[in-house]
């Protein structure tokens, strides 16, 4: 079973990655946090607790099965109120200083409960149980958390990086395809970033991974991580190497935002944006244009991707508020070959203009 | 001017203590930040920002002055639908990764203004000016941010240290007499737990520091913050050594709450607790009796302390749920003599109970 080891400043964890792992987490768990009398709490979302109750609670002697906190699925309920009411209710369930909570869930799940953990009595543990593969591959690794602003997305959040994170590749079974598609987005782009064996994989082996073969989807999964972990490792604030993490997201942000998160999910925004990058380094003559056919062709692969309509000017407009923009200068993470990307300021609005343009062309011909 | 160094493993700044420090933020402010240019954003009370606008404004050029975001004073307003408002607002102001929040205020504001400033864009710096006495000798130094649940008081928050923080005695001069007296309770408490010459000196100078003397009050400030930086420096998060700072509040707390946080200002709670506290020590014979009476009347000397109306029993129960207590042990902080102080867990219920009902009856014949 793969383990990796993801050791950052303030934190050092593993990400256990397997088959079967799910009816097996009491003990795990037990080993963590280092007392098998320690309250658990259980953050998930009633679709999630109904298909996987039974697995996850397996392994759990009778008295000491965890509280369940069920919170509605859906980027819309990751809010300030949603946070507070899950907070008073384990103040009333007697939470401790001591006691662990465990994101049982995708991207939206992960997130609301590590900042619950990151700010409940200003800090307590608790553990990813990702059930999505954008989760897995990405978003449970890594100590981000946030919650949305009506001003934007993960506005509000903390750096807490989890006990450990278990990840159960038969879980994948339930996805619907499209989630699993836009989760795969993720690992194209761990590919193109840092890793181009796992982009070579992605390429020639996409039959086998969109089918949903639980070895090619482990192998994916495990590269990934590693790459994920590698880059938390070495910058886990975000001050440096971490940014190559947003390759397509510049993009991919302003597109969520005009289609008001409602058309497209976070992996296939992403997908478009990564397109775009792709397109502005072409035209900046630093990425071999075989190499961008590549990249564009294999992103394409994971598709389809849905079409969507917003004006080309307002996506531009709207990369000048994203969150990682500092005084004012937009940051763009720009491919000069696969696997390998460079992180720069002076992307121009004409040239995003174009980018977008293109990319919107190409969206008619080949989008969904 | 003196400048205290608070050095922690996650930050190192300075504490600078004086008289007239408000008209001369500006330049101090630009130093600490790096650049003139970082926008600032002020979060203070409409009442405070009444009284001391236009000195806190004078350094500040016409076109460089911070954003002010008022937000209404009281311990009840520390919740989370005020802190989500806030954040929104500074979304809409643009406010960025670079810029700076100033709390400008007493407790709440800082401990408020601390968590938007953990929590916006996952994390941002913010700067401590506070105006009431009780933050100056205690809340504005060490990190801890908070806001209240329905639950209780500060149960959510993140450890987050300032930037700096500025301490001008001359605001005093317009903070109500039993907020003065309240604070110096903490001071009082920084004596009793590890300054036996700050206790000494309160001890002999309370006609002084009472009338409000800047110079006194300075001593004051500044031996309470320095044994503060002090604690925080071995034990930023209260995994030992800074439980000593909790020395009165373990039915301090109890009593807050009894009282619904509407009778007793903080520090008057504290105030009562402090007894309790030292009463246990006697009956547990850790104690001299002559340092007893000496706390006891010191602490007393700083009153007038309100009296209450709360069953005995009833504040015995709410020292059950202080978020300090872990897997159910409850946390004592007891004198051993003036200077000294030691951290149990073996206080009964029964010891509680007798304390407490003493304090009682010494409130109805030395209470306010």
């Amino acid at each position: 079973m793969p383990v990796i080891a993801v050791n950052t400043p303030t934190a050092n964890y593993n990400v256990v990655i397997g088959r079967g792992l799910l009816p097996t987490l009491s003990r795990r768990i037990a080993k963590l946090t280092g007392s098998p009398s320690t309250r658990l709490f259980v953050v998930t979302t009633p679709e999630i607790w109904k298909l996987w109750q039974r697995k996850f609670l397996a392994s759990f002697p009778k008295d000491a099965k965890p509280v369940v906190l069920l919170h509605p699925s859906g980027e819309s309920h990751k809010r300030f109120a949603a946070v507070e009411s899950l907070l008073e209710h384990l103040a009333e369930n007697k939470a401790d200083r001591d006691s662990v909570l465990i994101a049982l869930g995708g991207g939206v799940i992960g997130d609301i409960t590590g900042f619950l953990a990151a700010i409940y009595m200003r800090g307590i543990r608790f553990i990813q149980v990702p059930t999505t593969l954008l989760a897995q591959v990405d978003s449970s690794v890594g100590g981000k958390t946030g919650v949305n602003l009506r001003a934007g997305k993960n506005l509000v959040g903390s750096f807490h990086q989890p006990l450990g994170v278990f990840i159960d590749i038969d879980i994948l079974k339930t996805l619907p395809p499209a989630e699993l598609r836009a989760g795969l987005q993720e690992s194209v782009k761990a590919g193109v970033i840092r890793m181009p064996r796992l982009f070579r994989y992605m390429e020639s082996e996409s039959k086998a991974i969109l089918k949903g073969d639980p070895k090619a989807l482990e192998k994916v999964v495990t590269a990934s991580v590693k790459m994920k972990a590698e880059v938390v490792g070495i910058d886990e604030r975000e001050n440096g190497l971490r940014m190559i993490l947003n390759f397509g997201h510049t993009l991919g942000h302003a597109i969520e935002a005009a289609t008001k998160y409602k058309q497209l999910l976070h992996g296939q925004a992403i997908a478009w944006g990564m397109i775009a990058a792709t397109l502005i380094s072409v035209e900046r003559g630093i990425l071999p244009e075989a190499d961008a056919i590549r990249i564009v062709n294999t992103v394409l692969a994971y598709g389809p991707i849905p079409k969507f309509r917003a004006p080309v000017q307002q996506i531009v407009d709207l990369t000048g508020s994203d969150k990682k923009n500092r005084s004012g200068q937009r940051r763009f993470i720009l491919p000069v070959s696969v696997g390998k990307v460079e992180i720069v300021t002076d992307v121009t609005e004409a040239e995003m203009l174009h980018a977008t343009e293109q990319t919107l062309k190409l969206m008619q011909e080949r989008g969904a």
